[in-house]
């Protein structure tokens, strides 16, 4: 069929349409040949063996750009030159049953791995990408002002430079395993998925022979301090963080949560416990997962809708009424789902973390969950509380956050109050 | 249909499946209640009056919250106390024809202007939320300590937080409008919606009668510095940035491009022409616009695989070469698509913006298209340029980015060289 032919629009597709010649697809396979490509490409419909397409929720900025005439709906990408700076894996837990359910362990190598594929036309696409960078933080620079840090040359620069190696990782789900997870058929995952959202991708419900679902949704970021294959060595101390995206404070500051503080301190823990020098060399690694995930998955719009109820209750924004206000707003405390976080670390190779600066249970427990063993738990140092956020920090570790050891029960989280509008 | 019944899907919908009880649209209504809300609820069908749902790409997350168990598909919002703080508009460019395709400018005021229709059990939600915040940034505390701010009491305090009314907006399109601003006609852009996303809403192709798209992508977030309502009087001093989401350098301080120091150095002008004293009082008001739109709406996958190239190229990464890497890869430099930015600066009545903390002539030119004024440009100043960025920006300067004079030549472009890759 012509590209964007007026002619006839195919609405959905169906299991029984003429032999299907798109790769096969075995999940677990042991290695990539047998695994088979992720084929999410527009370009030829008959090479497609998933639900979706690539880039998460900018394919439809790229749908835009060929409605605009910007971009050649048949270009293909020229992947020269782009292959991963490190080699992450194959580990032993990419082909461990259900290990790995919402990411393509396969996904940066695939011009290495499907090299054979793509030469004979196929197109297949990088979902994850791996690159070098320095970062500059100011808080960094402040840590190494007051003597908390020192430069090493190599993990942490004299000019206030980290070195890290960092990865982007788009969504690819497989929904047998992701049902799994959520304790559902995948035939109940398959119909919520479409008619909660209004009607999206029809495959879902029309093709069950296609398992892999590319959702637009955003990805993660991963930054590594240290060589990235120490993270998949037990015997490396790891300090890591996993952190889900919030853009009024990672971004702005806003002082009603923790978020920022919280991520630049586990930057400098990272920093140091990749410097940490063990038998006269570099003995550490550090790691820190950005979750794309604003506002507990409730997006933004949610989110200051839920700060005005907070702040204008009777009585004002108190810990004991936290997170009844999201609930009451979003029907959920959090849409977060740790449950398919802990697929990113297995990705990554990694057995055990012994410093997790983390105070979420949530975490901690889809972890474990999953099999990776936790050292110590590093909560938020007091000093980087700021004032407005007590409600939520409070609120947190009465519901089960890790603390030092002080819970605060009901009457002192009542008596935790935030600022008001005015 | 009760909901989630595994009786019968059904795959799309068709204009003629009986009369239509959905509230109707009419984009370019002089007022609320001609222009009819928009209907995104998944709870009752009938009452939908738009393709998609709300909470653009996290609507996936709340589909898995029900699959989950976790969220009762029927919980309804409890809107108590959620109302803006602040409120913006009614202004003329709302009902202006086609000045506004990409958001609802009623979305913020839905619990009061639809009050009624909520009372009648229809569902309808806002689609942007305004609160009030107070932001903390290392780089206004620097540029107080600096002397270059002044804490004044309102706008900035002495702790160094600077107090915002912020608003959070999720993408409502009206395709007809879309399509216009695009060069295309509106079966065009609907049908290359549905086929390069890979099939995502059938209904784009199929409902011709539903004009209005909840597309799956993230949205914009407002900070204002002053009264709101200053920004719609052209006598008032405006100050503006209007910046794309760059996670790598706005959170985590990438080396690489200028984005956090560019932002953090408008934040710094908004609050000092905020605080402007004219005729004795406050005199001036702020603005930052912030656009989900990572890696120029590419994704970070592909300016990951972008960054690769263009340090591995033979000669190593130079600004003459800086956008032929994106293109070969991307198969465009941008998939932002200024076009529909200024909809948001009509949202907030904007006529005029004395001074832009920008350079990108993508985005001047689409302001003055669209009606706005521009006063002065104010280009990112020198010594907040990191080392690695300079390709980005010399070869942005060459390409039409506004200076203060200096335009590099072919020869001065490639003279022009980023770090290595080790």
């Amino acid at each position: 069929m012509t590209k964007h032919s007026p002619r006839h629009i195919r609405l959905t597709s169906h299991p029984g349409h003429g032999p299907r010649t798109s790769p096969e697809i075995h999940w677990d396979a042991p290695d990539a040949q047998h695994r088979g490509p992720i084929v999410g490409t527009t370009l030829n419909r008959a090479q497609r063996n998933v639900i979706g397409t690539h880039s998460g929720s900018y394919s439809v900025y790229r749908a835009l750009a060929v409605a605009a005439g910007a971009l050649d709906p048949t270009h293909r990408a020229d992947l020269t030159n782009t292959a991963p700076t490190d080699l992450i894996g194959p580990y032993p837990q990419w082909s461990e049953p259900g290990r790995i359910v919402s990411l393509d362990p396969w996904g940066a190598a695939v011009a290495d791995v499907f090299a054979d594929q793509i030469a004979a036309g196929i197109d297949i696409r990088p979902t994850i990408a791996v690159t070098k960078a320095h970062i500059e933080l100011p808080e960094i620079r402040d840590a190494i002002a007051a003597g908390r840090l020192k430069p090493d040359g190599k993990i942490l620069l004299d000019n206030g430079s980290a070195c890290v190696t960092k990865a982007a990782v788009e969504p690819v789900w497989w929904l047998p395993g992701v049902a799994k997870r959520f304790g559902c058929t995948e035939t109940e995952l398959r119909r919520i998925l479409f008619e909660e959202t209004g009607g999206m991708y029809p495959e879902l419900v029309t093709r069950s022979d296609l398992e892999v679902f590319l959702p637009p949704i955003g990805g993660q970021t991963v930054y590594i301090l240290g060589n990235p294959r120490d993270l998949a060595n037990p015997e490396v101390p790891l300090t890591a963080r996993v952190h889900d995206e919030c853009n009024g404070s990672d971004v702005f500051g806003s002082d009603i949560c923790t978020c920022r503080p919280y991520l630049t301190h586990a930057i400098e823990e990272c920093i140091r416990g990749a410097q940490a020098t063990e038998a006269g060399g570099l003995g550490g690694v550090g790691l820190i997962v950005y979750s794309r995930k604003e506002g507990r998955a409730l997006g933004e719009v949610t989110k200051f809708l839920v700060y005005n109820a907070r702040k204008r209750q009777v009585g004002g924004d108190s810990a004991d009424k936290y997170f009844l206000r999201t609930e009451c707003v979003a029907g959920v405390q959090d849409m977060r789902f740790q449950e398919l976080m802990p697929d990113v670390l297995h990705w990554l190779g990694i057995r055990k973390i012994h410093r997790l600066v983390s105070m979420s249970n949530m975490k901690f427990d889809a972890m474990v969950e999953s099999g990776i063993e936790i050292g110590e738990r590093v909560p938020i140092p007091d000093d980087l509380i700021p004032a407005d956020a007590k409600v939520e920090i409070e609120a947190k570790m009465a519901a089960g956050y890790f603390t030092d050891g002080r819970v605060p029960d009901g009457e002192a989280l009542a008596a935790v109050k935030g600022r008001g509008l005015e």
